[in-house]
């Protein structure tokens, strides 16, 4: 049979591709990729419908490398595509390469980053979700490690694709029994996954990952499922080369001198470069929309109207799905608080109900972004912390995704410090190339919205729990980057810059200094990431004394960010252990409330007395 | 049956002090407490081995409430055993009661922090194991809502205690088929679950939650199989109160008025306040050791070894080892890199190899710690992401953690940021009372490791992959909140404020501008959390320029630290998008190389030469 024979010279051909890039490069993981070659060679080269000229293109099946660290074996296939060129390769790992030693999209026929892993299979049930939801008949194809079985977040989306019955989904488990640092919980046991699997509501299949027939077999047998399906190859590590073969202490190492010209001469001779017309090229037709377009939400609220800003985020969320039918919201069970349960009543279609799975419904959001969605999700700020890892690799992704966290700060009250967003600012200003928004009011808490919704990136916007009022007119604008000075005179004392609830309490205390006949600037700085620096910087130089307050833990927040500025901030901010309580006795107790801000501009101003 | 009554009396006198309590506090879940009443009077009144006076000793069986949200049945049943006043549970959430919304261990009887859902399994899987290191014949209870099944730590945490057959392990699933926004994933399907956890190796009972009876049959089960147990137990929300039965939007909210009258009329008939012989009180006598043991480490290197810290790390750890037989190490498949694998090949009865689920791994370490061990976990820097939400919680459970994180920033090179920590001293830092150490060299690191072996806290340690030159003798002292003055004069034109790998930049950079006459203070600021804020301050009004140098991003790490102290740092950092190639290409990329430091020295002179 042609094609076999075919597939098993293409299996050889990555290998060599793998171990010559690799010992190029000095570092990698030869033997990860060994163990794969014909998995990824009957995936790329028989089974995948790949228009290899418009890979990019959404009518594609979809091949995510959950086990990142055999990115050079899926650089070899893209070169045997043609998508890259051949000689590339060998730029693996280096300085000025899109070839990084793991999965970026920097990459034709990439198109999310991999390398922590347990990721993966969620981005695929997002990817496989989006097909499904664009009417596209491609499946998605994940392949995954032994290793990273362990992880709960491959739990998280076997469950979930289980539960949508995503028969466009096929995963690979590439079980070649050992990890990094020795061998995986169950080796080469099958059962123990199979067992497992199936109890999810999957299709499974066992094969032996290195005959390239039975991988054929199996791999149609997914396509007439109405499950989702899990097939288990059963490989070796470093297969091919004969003193690699099942080698513990041989991951992430590569080949030097005298190794090196052993594996490839183990090789070499076995390939014979033989072709075949390729059945699984397509032309591709669906490109992905390229849009930037410019959204805007008008308001329709009352000056001193109590409301808070997640009520007025949910209400955001349908307007903006009312002019965007590429826009999709996920929830992990709390979009009653939250409120993008607004969304999901109105658009219930583009909607999705993730449940209580952080990190599974950030690689859904991942693997929808990819697909030409605007992709919306929300739970607690806190919560969102059960997903940084994924929302790290989203930046590498170069994902386009809007998150919202709820609950934001002390000021939630009596649930206590496991309901407290306290670390969320921290944790999203450290995302490369995101913006942190947090409005104080129901209108900016709309508009920052649909600012989030006009960028492309990573967007944080931090709402809060309790009631707060109007303080914006319906026109007004914002903008990333962006603050509003909202009390200001030729002399004041000290400049309070505050961001979200905190607002509301610099306002209280600006009354109040007021009729002590002491006057303060108060900016609003609903833009944590990026700063209004100008505006900031102008405060300092015209009143000397910048004082910040947030309801947030002090490092990495809004008071560190203006710190680094070289504003010489004074921070106020949460300081001591939060415990339950009322509102306002809690940001009381941490000195974040109207009183806090007063006695800190009072010690200013008697700084002042006593010069 | 006498027994059986009793029971069922206790179970309504734990639903009448939770409506109570919720309804005095104006919030919290009632109907989560209700459903789940039968099943916290049958463990705490006829199944738990309790010693009501020492319940805080060892040798007592443990219950976790991993639903967190029902607090107040745990303090109810607390205060029927006489841990707690009975007058003491209608403060439940208020400002001044350690009756929190979710429990904390400010209640004796409470040894964790839960209300972040899915962690309590991970945190009974090491009470459990803790238990059998100890030889300590007691039984570990978890109790689980149904909404929280689907978060993947749960199903690292049964994975692994199925692979541990850990035997003395209870789950109770109260499936009361109602989550906050709506039906659970499964709602009263017992058989989802069961053919789940079956598969991951252990012994399943269905039961109706309700029944007194047949809860004493299943709980009696587990005690004599040879594998964990998950009770099935299906249940009715808001059990108890007719208008509250199984009714959806009534999560989360406290009863008032007309309706607790309703409820508390319901309930209270049914109480007789039998009174049955308790048989399951002990006498527990194995206190858990108070030690403020001080524990020293020596070292033995040469000023110029190259001597990686992760490997110095290792090295520490068997050293501490072996005077501390309390300590136990837990890795993540990444041993041979963060080179815990010398504590492992040492003292394996004391190490546990926890695979690639690193929030199992912290959920571990938090229930070991509980038992008195000292837990030391290592992986790398950035997947300690992964994890960041059971950080967060362990810091509100009062844990006692040491953690490790290897491979921090650009410097890992080839492997791409997939595989860098670039984020964590922000996490690190935004977590309450921890402390941040980054040793620069092997003297530094082992000895910073020591430190964190004598804190009790959340301790976290940051090691670099590529080797570097051992700077200090032996001798030298290092403490938490310290930093080393490694080059000064009289004449500095600027302070370098360094760690880690950086150090080695910033004395490269005095060396050259030492031989162009320009002289820098060079600080290894190896304590980042807390700082050494007078030897900072000094140097800013001394040298009245401080440059920062980290390899991390720019937001929540060393600058902004030092920035919040108001010493206008200049703030080099990792800016660009990161990606792979040589450590020195990268670095010198960021700017945060010697000659990134020369060039900002430069600047400042220049202005000077301008004056």
């Amino acid at each position: 049979m042609d094609k076999v024979a075919y597939l098993k010279d293409k299996a050889n051909i990555l290998r060599l591709h793998t171990i010559r890039a690799t010992s190029k490069a000095g570092s990698g993981h030869p033997t990860s990729c060994l163990s794969c070659a014909e998995i990824v060679a009957t995936l790329f080269f028989k089974e995948m419908n790949i228009d290899p000229k418009n890979i990019d293109y959404l009518d594609n099946d979809e091949f995510i490398l959950s086990k990142g660290h055999a990115a050079p074996i899926l650089y070899a296939a893209l070169a045997e595509l043609g998508v890259i060129d051949r000689d590339k390769i060998l730029t693996l790992r280096e300085f000025a390469s899109e070839l990084e030693g793991h999965p970026v999209p920097r990459v034709k026929g990439i198109r999310v980053a991999t390398g922590s892993l347990g990721q993966g299979l969620s981005i695929g049930v997002g990817m496989a979700y989006a097909k499904r939801l664009l009417g596209i008949d491609r499946r998605v194809y994940v392949l995954l490690g032994d290793g990273e079985m362990v992880e709960g977040s491959v739990w998280e989306a076997i469950n979930f694709a289980g539960k949508l019955r995503l028969t466009n989904l096929t995963a690979i488990l590439d079980m070649n029994r050992l990890g990094q640092s020795g061998p995986t919980m169950y080796g080469w046991d099958s059962g123990e996954y199979e067992r497992r699997i199936r109890a999810f509501g999957w299709q499974t299949y066992v094969c032996n990952g290195h005959d390239v027939e039975e991988l054929i077999d199996v791999l149609d047998g997914a396509k007439s499922s109405d499950r989702p399906t899990f097939i288990i190859a059963k490989t070796v590590k470093g297969k091919g080369v004969s003193f690699l073969e099942d080698a513990e202490g041989r991951h992430g190492r590569a080949l030097k001198g005298e190794e090196f010209k052993r594996a490839e001469s183990e090789i070499s001779p076995r390939i014979k470069n033989l072709y075949f017309k390729p059945t699984n090229f397509i032309e591709a037709k669906f490109k992905a929309e390229e849009r930037r377009a410019k959204f805007a939400i008008e308001t329709d609220y009352k000056l001193g109207d109590m409301v808070a800003t997640r009520v007025a985020y949910g209400k955001a969320l349908v307007k903006l799905g009312e002019i965007n039918d590429r826009m999709v919201v996920l929830d992990g069970d709390v979009k009653n608080s939250t409120f993008t349960e607004f969304f999901f009543e109105r658009f219930p279609e583009r909607s999705l109900e993730c449940y209580i799975a952080e990190q599974n419904m950030v690689g859904i959001a991942v693997g929808l972004q990819t697909q030409g969605f605007d992709v919306f999700l929300a739970t607690f700020a806190c919560f969102l912390t059960r997903a940084f890892d994924q929302i790290r690799m989203a930046s590498y992704s170069r994902a386009n995704l809007k998150v919202a966290g709820s609950h934001g700060g002390t000021s939630i009250g009596q649930d206590g410090p496991s309901q407290m967003g306290l670390e969320d600012i921290a944790m999203f200003r450290s995302i490369f190339n995101s913006i942190v928004l947090y409005p104080c009011d129901a209108v900016s808490s709309e508009k920052l919205t649909c600012l989030t919704a006009n960028y492309r990136g990573i967007s944080y916007i931090r709402t809060t729990r309790p009631k707060t009022p109007v303080i914006y007119d319906n026109d007004e604008e914002f903008h990333i980057g962006g603050s509003k000075v909202l009390k200001r005179s030729g002399d004041d004392v000290a400049t309070v810059v505050a961001a979200g609830i905190t607002v509301h309490e610099a306002l209280k205390a600006y009354q109040i200094l007021r009729e002590e006949g002491v006057k303060v600037r108060v900016i609003d700085c609903y833009s944590i990431k990026p700063l209004d620096e100008e505006t900031l910087r102008r405060a300092y130089l015209e009143t000397r004394h910048i004082i910040t307050v947030e309801d947030h833990y002090a490092q990495g927040g809004l008071g560190e960010a203006v710190a680094s500025l070289g504003l010489k901030p004074k921070i106020l901010a949460v300081r001591k252990m939060p415990h339950s309580g009322m509102p306002e006795e809690l940001m009381a107790e941490q000195g974040i409330d109207a009183d806090g801000i007063i006695r800190e501009v009072r010690k200013v101003t008697d700084k002042r007395q006593i010069r």
